[in-house]
């Protein structure tokens, strides 16, 4: 993906009137480019006791195990933005249950929201964000190759209320609330 | 707020390069917009039995009463956000107490996280975009002059849920998904 950074000839940073903060504001057309925090949907899916992982064909993290999630677009919710990133990382119908987490990574300011999900249908096959996917029991998940620290925090904490309905999500663990 | 829509004289739409979907590339410099939801924090605060209401000084919906709350900005937290806009529009200390909802006004592609928080000091004055702030008991809420569904519906969930902990934060209300 593409970032604001890498392509910025035309922008200048200044406070524009009525704000009180600096913004990028295109030298030629004067347009603001409000940059706020982008927000990533995704789910921790299982299938009895086994959970999807998808490994990245993309960068980063190419090569490394992770949970279908992405970047939310607009016109969707939550939800919906999840169950699209899980058909396409892993053209995995899902069924969403309720939400496990909200992380907030404020260095590259996004916010995650987990899902708990369960594959609707068996069908499972690498999507273009993909080289491979599979079901993985709790022992078999590839610990030392997963894609994110949030990959990580969002299954032990699936654990965590595994039977369990009604809980408050959980945020960042403790000791990862500045990352 | 400037909206994209405003002012796009430098931008074409076009799907770039390993993308599927329209986004709004500059002419000039190849600066692709990638415009996704934003988030909006807000809280209900609470001092004993009392509910923060600030009355709106900028549009949209100018002289109504909302909760405190407003676009995340980068490298804070929700929470962050949300104690940040009650400082900003009412002078306000919160102290957050955990998630209430998270609604989605799919129209507008935003996603509000509030939160239940209490006032940390009585100190509370308008700010910048409030013409007046007040703490108001249940049945004094200007109900008729609210500014935004969300409003509503974060009071009501706050009534439902008051004297419990560790529960599911609320989504939209049954009717309202496609808002």
């Amino acid at each position: 993906m593409t970032t604001p950074a890498k392509n910025l000839a035309n922008f200048s940073t200044l406070v524009p009137v009525g704000d009180d903060k600096d913004r990028l504001v295109c030298n030629d057309c004067g347009f603001i480019y409000y940059d706020n925090p982008k927000i990533i949907a995704g789910a921790v899916v299982t299938e009895g006791k086994k959970f999807l992982l998808c490994k990245r064909s993309i960068e980063p993290r190419i090569g490394y195990w992770t949970l279908p999630a992405g970047f939310m677009e607009l016109g969707e919710t939550p939800a919906e933005g999840a169950m699209r990133e899980a058909y396409e990382e892993a053209t995995a119908q899902i069924l969403i249950k309720d939400i496990l987490a909200i992380y907030t990574v404020k260095r590259i300011s996004q916010v995650q929201i987990f899902f708990r999900a369960s594959l609707a249908s068996p069908d499972i096959k690498p999507g273009i964000e993909s080289t491979d996917v599979d079901l993985f029991s709790w022992d078999e998940i590839p610990w030392d190759t997963l894609a994110f620290p949030s990959v990580h925090w969002a299954l032990k904490h699936y654990r965590e209320v595994e039977g369990k309905d009604n809980f408050a999500p959980f945020g960042n663990p403790e000791g990862w609330e500045n990352v």
